[in-house]
């Protein structure tokens, strides 16, 4: 085992324990559990999030509810509690086993009164049974002999940082097991969970059925000579995948009480290690970006939907309460890549989850008075609009901010057209382009016509009053990437309609039956997306990010250097929507996007213009990834390598000081992208797939796998091997 | 005991349950505690409130925290729990004896597999140890015999309706005693509580010490012939009360463990019989009057504070989540004439809360460029204003509506210092006016001359962009009300500081030093209001609501007959802003409080005009009240009588649908006016007091007593005393 399969962080430090929490996150993709202790800790964020257990909350509409935790113990030593700030702590050590998905935690911890012991936990979500979880304590004394009290127990009354989800519709506890039966509040999402013990065959079980608070008290007497052991499976189903979670609860716990906590995590840790044999990326270096790249696989492998494509990732993973569990174009520009590349079957959960919201993306752009389908800013277990409209200003919280993105950054629609159509390039999945791509992208594509707005003085098609991808500038008029990804849009869906035509003919009668759409109106789409504006560009090709962007006062960077706030921040929203300072790529994402399509001293030119404008430490943690991309793009190692490590140190050492509310789902994804498309420089095009490495200097070699047309493929890059052209 | 000393509910209805806990809500003053179950209810509010006890929320600023629940019985029959809505309820009666302030519940109840028993709940909030409460559980087993377990908790998430205010900071549980200690989350109060369990020597307690939930399970052995009882005396202290919470809970509850549940309650009824004897009134008459009195009286009972000068009475008293606790003019104008007539060292309390709230006051008046001191709209914790400035729309709560109130409803100056003046006319207490009215009464006329903006065009003052006690009606100019009050407070202000020069007069030199008040200032004051100006007169003598009101649309409220909703709702908030429709009592009020001063012609005039256009059924409920007043001033007695059944069954019988949210408390106040002022026609005048008796035409007599410049009162009218003049 290479301690790059590993995250330990050792010691206690209360000012970091909240981002400890967040990367210790286990999960199987069905729930994931932050790395909070198991005994309660004042100050942790203890969260359990499930795929799709939404309840409704005022101003943000929606917010993944915080289930019921699992991992409670209350662990007495006589009449004294275990907690690390009462007593002595003599050492403590976390350590995430990234291989296998197991999280455990040593603690050497004293009582006031003297009684010393190494307390151990464990705890896995299993890969191989989505429903179940389980939790290992062991506890040898050191000094003393004398009782020990554990208790094990779901707390009905779950909250999400202060804010209670859940009624309590039933509970059992019995021997050594205990049910908790509970409901979201407004969405009547049933949530069961059921846990059995193993202890020592001398332990006693106390069944302290207290109402919403089912607990399982296990006393055993202890010694040097005779440690404590508990072992906890839990079980947990939801209304979502069973019409009747207790039974089934009931049957799981059966069923699991004749297997070793041993042979559970056998079976999950060989799932694990068939992942890892797709998705792991081997680095040679002497750095830390193998634990970067595995910690980034590691965490979007946690939060992927492997059997629900009525789910999608949100911003956060399910690794915090940061935005709420809403999914973003995060998703699918950002992670998208890693899963059609690695994962396909994911990446087709993933897209079919917009195919399946596609009733909220129309709703979204009737009410907004255009054609098709507009998708959502913020989306969440309907498909309709979730950002909140409103939120409390970050220095004032009494005062609102208006949140102007679920009203016009619209470039969302077109961002999960370029998703599909990687994913169909990349796994040549014709069926499902047919059946659930072509939907979205037609409907996506009548959405952008209808949006369009004619300018009889400039004769062309304009976009206005939109938020493109850099949201420090908001109601612009014709930012270039919204008009770019429009035009490419229209005329994606105007290709696609001709491929479908041919692939399934019988079908894309339906089709455009029921959308309306014949030749004719193909013809007009396709001189409609002629016409529509993009931006001027300078005699050296730098492109306007949105018109009067140019004419913006400039801002020196430099001269902030060692701030430690936002650029936002510092200048106030208004005026910084008044300067030339991003919070992300915008045109340099464009660039990247379509690299192929721009020559490259144009994409170097708009690099070097935007870059140094570009606030990349405290802006949005989008960007350093996509800086990386094109830097490695444009041969600038120092500056891809230099953006790599700003992303992958962002969460990995909270840089940007906000992990505590979950990981940053498009800068892992991005990190991904970072080693794949830039330092290996993998590109796929119209005959197949090549590499082009620009490999960091001090590394010494790539190694990765990954699936081009349901064919296996090893990409392995050296610094011999790499080109530089 | 006469019925009308008793609230009687039988049987069960889900719909009127939250209704039913606000009016059996028990308490002493010290906390309130609504009639919930003690066994877990779906759909009930369960909730305790403490005075004084605000945590931080968003939006609305601070609440009132819901303490946790110190009534929780969890009651098992074998393994079957007790809930009403399983099994078979017989019958059921809930019983509040306002004259004790005890409730019982009395519950004839059958299991599903056929166990029958009667379960006698009883609860009471000791007024004679305010920080005592106590409940008795009897079960009767009817046709078996088996084991009874009863869980008793304490809960440390305690939620106001969903939100956690709370931090568990230890517990114990030991033998037949459990102590939790808790503090709320962002003001750092503490609140510690413990039980002690008086059971059948045959029976045995299980410690339940679960973190955060302590719990004693006691078990028994009943049949037919052995009764289950337990009694639990419970202690309550804050940090506002006590340096070390736990530790005074600890020794109270060793204090108390030897007395009786039947002693403990005997010293309390003992106090109960002393307020009554103070605060009764005799009705005799054939209708629900004596019962509505005495609910009136009972409610203003439980939630004043008898020894605390740091606190007020809020809006829904301690009853409900309405207003969150926040505190209103209702305090000052409906509720304090009760006080300082016959508890008039409540009343001081109540205005003491305002003389140590003058820093908040003052930090608004500067916020918002005024001199003085300004009062805030709506009052907590620190005397800052915590009206929230936006509020979900009742209709779509997606759209936030914008409250004007805090800004621009600013007449509470003005009705502080009229409260104040009334105290001191009824009590004769100099020493509190000197030493805490004038400062309060000379600040706000500071703030009401720094306020007055000149019209030059008129020579004249006026005071623009306010709102009047009609909420339709917002952003006017020249409310009369406003206007009137203004000018009242300035010239009270002169006066009493001629009465302080005087009275005290090294005090007056202090105080006028400190405030910058001479002689000149004070003759420019008296200038300044005499040019305050009082809106136009109609020949009849009907004076305009604000500028601008007589041109407003006038509507029919006929035509309504039957509605369920406000007129502001059917016509929505901003088309009711342009209708002669009042939300309450406007000028109609004004003619109330300063009846002595406008010809009873010009009263009727104005009720004339103004009560048919105003919205009694669904409006505010502080305006029945007001116009039973004045209906009795100027003779109407069906109108009186009409209006005073009215604000008296709104609470009683929840006409207005929403008393699951608290008691309406200015109108309780209101209606102890509408019968010592109005049916009794009580006056205090310079020399005294007399009564120009109004009896409705069915009552016999009213009695009741007060106090008198410190001596005690008895007012006696029949329908042969009355005058009709």
């Amino acid at each position: 085992m290479n301690s790059s399969w590993e995250i330990v962080v050792n010691g206690f430090d209360r000012e970091k324990m909240n981002h400890t929490e967040t990367i210790l996150t286990i999960g199987n993709g069905y729930l994931c559990t932050r790395g909070s202790f198991a005994e309660k800790m004042e100050g942790q964020n203890v969260a359990t999030f499930m795929h799709g257990v939404y309840d409704d909350i005022p101003v943000s509409f929606t917010e993944l509810a915080n289930i019921p935790n699992w991992t409670a113990l209350q662990i007495e030593f006589g009449d004294e509690s275990f907690r690390i700030t009462e007593g002595k702590l003599h050492n403590m050590e976390q350590r995430l086993d990234m291989h296998a998905g197991v999280l455990s935690r040593t603690v050497d911890f004293e009582t006031s009164s003297g009684k010393r012991a190494i307390i151990r936990f464990s705890r896995f979500a299993s890969m191989a049974q989505r429903y179940l979880c389980a939790q290992k304590l062991e506890i040898q004394p050191i000094n003393f002999s004398g009782t020990v009290k554990v208790v094990a127990s779901f707390d009905g009354q779950a909250d999400n940082l202060g804010l209670i989800h859940w009624n309590v519709c039933g509970q059992v506890v019995e021997a050594n097991r205990a049910i908790l039966h509970v409901k979201t509040r407004k969405t009547n999402v049933d949530v069961a969970m059921g846990m059995i013990l193993g202890t020592d065959p001398e332990a006693t079980i106390e069944q302290w059925n207290l109402e919403g608070h089912p607990s399982l008290c296990v006393v055993q007497d202890v010694s040097p000579e005779r440690v404590f052991v508990l072992t906890k499976k839990v079980n947990i189903v939801t209304s979502r995948d069973s019409t009747d979670p207790v039974l089934s609860v009931n049957q799981m716990i059966g069923d699991c009480s004749g297997q070793s906590w041993e042979e559970l995590l056998t079976s999950s840790v060989a799932v694990w290690e068939r992942l890892w044999h797709d998705c792991d990326i081997e680095i040679d270096s002497e750095d830390d970006a193998q634990l970067i790249a595995r910690f980034s696989i590691y965490h979007l492998l946690i939060a992927a939907p492997y059997s629900d494509e009525q789910v999608s990732i949100g911003a956060k993973t399910l690794s915090g309460y940061g935005y709420r569990g809403h999914v973003f174009w995060d998703t699918e520009i950002f992670m998208l890549p890693f899963f059609s590349f690695v994962l396909p079957d994911v990446a087709s959960n993933l897209l079919s989850y917009r195919y399946h919201r596609l009733a909220g993306a129309r709703k979204k752009a009737q009410l907004n008075g255009f054609d098709g389908a507009q998708f959502p800013w913020e989306s969440a277990g309907t498909g309709e609009e979730v950002t909140p409209t409103w939120v409390p200003h970050f220095a004032d919280p009494t005062k609102l901010v208006r949140i102007w993105t679920g009203d016009i950054q619209i470039h969302i629609t077109a961002d999960i057209a370029y998703a599909l159509h990687m994913y169909w390039k990349v796994t040549g999945d014709d069926a499902f382009m047919a059946k659930r791509g072509l939907p979205i992208i037609l409907e996506g594509a009548q959405f952008w016509v209808s949006r369009l707005e004619w300018n009889a003085t400039e004769s062309r098609y304009e976009i206005r009053d939109v938020i493109g991808p850099d949201e420090n500038h908001d109601h612009v008029d014709n930012n270039t990437f919204t008009n770019f990804m429009a035009q490419w849009h229209i005329r994606l869906a105007i290709s696609m309609a001709q491929w479908m035509a041919v692939y399934d003919h019988e079908g894309w009668k339906r089709l455009s039956a029921r959308l309306n759409i014949n030749e004719q109106l193909l013809t007009s789409w396709s001189e409609k997306a002629d016409m529509i504006y993009i931006p001027q560009a300078l005699p050296n090709g730098v492109i306007e990010q949105c018109s009067g962007f140019f004419e913006m006062e400039q801002v020196d960077l430099s001269h902030y250097a060692g701030r430690t706030r936002s650029i936002q921040e510092i200048f106030g929203i208004e005026e910084a929507a008044k300067i030339q300072v991003l919070k992300q790529a915008d045109i340099v994402m464009l660039m990247y996007l379509f690299r192929e399509l721009f020559p490259k001293d144009v994409i170097q030119a708009n690099y070097d213009y935007y870059s140094p404008k570009t606030d990349h430490e405290f802006g949005s943690s989008l960007g350093p990834a996509m800086h990386s991309l094109v830097a490695s793009w444009i041969g600038r190692k120092e500056e891809a390598y230099e953006h790599f490590m700003r992303a992958g140190q962002a969460d990995l050492f909270d840089i940007r000081g906000n992990v505590g509310d979950g990981i940053h789902a498009a800068s892992i994804g991005g990190i991904w992208q970072t080693i794949v498309f830039g330092f290996a420089g993998l590109i796929i095009d119209e005959i197949g797939w090549n590499v082009h490495p620009k490999l960091p200097g001090h590394w010494k070699r790539i190694s990765f796998h990954f699936y081009y047309q349901g064919q296996r493929q090893h990409v392995e890059v050296t610094q011999e091997g790499g080109t530089d052209d």
